[in-house]
């Protein structure tokens, strides 16, 4: 199967990737990480939960963590251009008969709950609480300095099919990976916003979060993390990296949150606007689409997700991938 | 007059700024200049002219240096969506008045040159020749590693129309200075592709081209350019900087090639994809607006620029601007 | 006036440049700028004064702020390699009938105050306290995150006298400026450590403190040091850079403390310890010496300078330096 | 076994650790290792051998390349401060019994060729031929930019006497693991010029070279050259790291030479002039101090190493060292 010919003309317009609720043991635990060594901004909080941006967001929230017992992942957020987009959205999933419907979502003015084809849970606004900006407020910057989201990664049973959707909805391919035996996608990324994706799927027991990523400014950035974070008692929680992905070609840290969940560090892709920008293929045997250069991912990595909130995980139907002993 | 409230439905779709045409005196010298200082690769070239492009783009060239006699830009080109958006563009233009027609251009299938209302030369295109990526290829990086084409920037002598007709094409304000005695526009920087802008236009003498600029992946990159440039004869080539813009969040460097035409090297701006997304308001008494931090800018950043081929230069209404001696 | 040949066989072994005192007017608001700006450690304090360290440190004190009315730098402090080093160090000031003596200074087990033939205060030790490393206590790192100190430069009125007392003492010229018409020197950097400097000195009213130099690990520190002074109240304190030195190969910066001490931010230069290494020669006329690239440096950088306390300034014997209008 | 205290006034003064001779296949093929990769400059060749300093050195050499037919590594070379060290030197090492005497090297005026107690060849000199300055020749720097060559690391058979030996030559410890068990030494940094080390020795089969260290300027040109060397053809050369030690504080990253000679990419450690500098101590057990972050050393870092020529190999007393599976 063949990667889908892009649609060029959705029947709405999706703008990016906008933001994920973690629900996590202990607020305050969660708060020290995400804010004191990540460097992301509280904007909201209850006894309940907290609402953070990054420091270049205007957006009211790109993470929320809400305290729960168990860990999970809440709906992947994604911002759409206009209201209009919703309502066609609604009727899209609909048609597919798929779940879809309005729900209430503090913060946010008019929020579409669905549901992709493989469980996935999506909401989609136009409009969030607008914050003043703070990314020349130099002085609040902390840690990592994250300055905005950038994307979801998740694993998916079925590649071929969540890419297939997902292209459906307008999402572009940039960079897959084919498993040359079955001649299926093992791995897909897709974008809206003109880098090299808003979200990813790999094949593997699915669908569950493998990791939220956050853009900083320069490769220094994760070095200062790593240092920070070897030394403050979260050695840990360092996963992966650092690298350079070959797929993305961006510079890259993974890191584990206190319950967890995955967070990339990331830096440096490339610019996708172009309506014929052609994706690239790497085959499922070379080494450096992961990892153009950097230690191999440990097993951890190709295993360990975040189920999402309600959604059962299934096998994969491609088997399970060869991982290169770390 | 305010800010033009953004243009949401334009009936064409610009995807970015592309490539701009420099006449230059001598090729070889430019081409030490563009590819063995600032790290362009040569595309294409007969005796008269020569393609260049950055290390991450796959159109054929951003940069085409055609010898000729006098210094002087071509036309600013713009990469559409798709072909029948050339169509919607000629009616644009035709329906107020404006030169449009379809011209043989090398490397582009069909080009659509127009001219802006305040005399801008422009070419708009959907399909260039796409060449094998090279992001990769880090054997090939040289000087500067410059990346992508980000923007143009323009002396315009009415901000307003300007604004106001690139508004209507679509493109959407970031940031603007506004001159508060006259409550006129000072200057504006507006987007299509997600970034702080793809043109800006600041009140001058024009319309002439003030500098195109080019995107690096991190400020050592300038750091290492001036290293280079300050001991190998273009020690007078750097004009400004570095320093980081309070408009855009960049940092910057501007250099003047070997005729004197002004490139940015630039880096760090940030995402403005959302169609809420605020402009910032700067008040043209506020210094800091053009330079964050660094030494102000010399005289002839603020006088200089290149004139566009057959494009009659006209004084601007707004009185000079009053220049912070440096 | 050629310059010294170095004296390899100096009668007592200075280490290194150590410290400083300020005097200054409000510990509160020098400490913001030392500790939450600058990033250096509080490791003692009285109602009087504030004892502060670099990262990299693990003796006591490099700045000691002490609140006084007026501002004044005090002693200029060295650490030589052992107690018997002191005594020889007395006995060479009172052959040249410099005044020295021992004297109580906290933290310093042994301390020897003495004055240089051109009036500045110097004070040498073998043991201060030393304190538990912190140079992996990345959660304490804030600021511009200093590493350590430098060196010193003075305005000094007799470069040539300065440089050969400091010869004599051991200090070894690694660079130097000479006017070309009188033949002497304009200015030296000398160095104990193996850098390019501990001390400097360069022809003007003195003697003075120029400033005082820490370094950092590399040139984003810099960077972020300007992002944030820029953004939080110090932006009149930036005073020249950031730029690299023609002399020192330095990527630098110069801020003024509260009180208008000047401390430079440094990185970078090169290793000097080779016996027979070769002093570099530049020519007064050489922009380039000080500014390899970067902004003239303002009148104030040329002109402004810390008296010692209780030394007389005098004027230089060289006419005043032709300043490159900036 | 302590930490031997250190030789405050040995009967001679060594400088710093200087240069090292490879025994190489094919000169072609390291010289592009070399240069193009690592950025080294030829000094001087011939068909049997290059010369190579780095791009801050003024000595005629820190590499020489030897075409032979087997690689080994030829004598540690360190500089003295004057002619007369090199005879007490030998004074020294005849005392003890072991051999040294004067030999012809090329662009070395007078060396002393020594042989330490583990079996390690050394040569001291004074004069090495000095070349033109050229750390500001901008456009000669290539690849990773190495500025000065930084340490020799070796395995030994017994680090308590090696350790005991150059510490009576004046080399002083800054850091050790010590095995907690037998209250031996594992592994000792010893320096001479000011940085953690001129030389260190871990426990293992020895004498051979573990590595050779050369500085660069920030941890962005390390990225710079896994960047190059992952896509040019060097991937399997590229060993261990990027990451940064425990042991020096420094950003390291370990590349193979086309002979599998091993070379350490070295920045930011720090700062140990003072006389009374204390060693760190670290125990076997503690994996941060190898690595303070980063992925585990690879089996091959801790078992291979180049044999110098002539110096049979001896299995260490100490246990072999318990291996963190990677």
């Amino acid at each position: 199967m063949p990667v889908p010919k892009p649609n060029l003309h959705p029947p709405f317009h999706i703008v990016r990737a906008s933001h994920v609720e973690f629900q996590v043991k202990d607020l305050e635990v969660s708060r020290a990480f995400y804010c004191d060594t990540l460097g992301l901004q509280v904007t909201g909080e209850s006894g309940e939960q907290i609402s953070l941006r990054a420091m270049e967001e205007r957006g009211h929230h790109s993470i929320v963590l809400r305290r729960a017992s168990e860990r999970a992942a809440g709906a992947l957020g994604f911002k759409v251009f206009e209201h209009s987009d919703l309502d066609r959205l609604k009727d899209f999933f609909e048609a597919k008969g798929l779940p879809a419907c309005f729900v209430e979502r503090p913060y946010q003015h008019r929020t579409l709950r669905a549901t992709d084809p493989q469980g996935i849970p999506l909401e989609f606004y136009a409009k969030m609480d607008r914050l003043p900006h703070i990314h020349q407020k130099y002085g609040l910057y902390r840690g990592a300095k994250l300055l905005r989201i950038d994307h979801f990664n998740c694993f998916s049973p079925n590649v071929d099919q969540a890419a297939a959707f997902y292209n459906e909805m307008g999402f572009r391919v940039t960079e897959y990976t084919e498993d040359e035996e079955s001649g299926r996608l093992w791995a897909a990324w897709l974008h809206r916003k003109g880098g090299v994706h808003d979200i990813a799927f790999t094949n593997g027991a699915g669908p569950r979060l493998h990791h939220v990523a956050f853009w900083v400014a320069t490769p220094l950035n994760i070095i200062d993390l790593l240092d920070l974070m070897s030394t403050t008692g979260y050695l840990a929680n360092i996963e992966r990296g650092p690298g350079r992905h070959g797929i993305s070609n961006a510079f890259f840290l993974y890191v584990r949150d206190p319950d967890g969940n995955r967070v990339e560090i990331y830096s440096s892709d490339y610019q996708t606007v172009d309506a014929d920008h052609e994706p690239i293929r790497w085959d499922l045997k070379d080494p450096q689409r992961q990892t153009l250069w950097g230690a191999p991912a440990p097993r951890s990595w190709f295993e360990e997700g975040t189920v999402f909130e309600g959604a059962p995980v299934r096998e994969p139907e491609l088997k399970a991938q060869p991982i290169v002993a770390p």
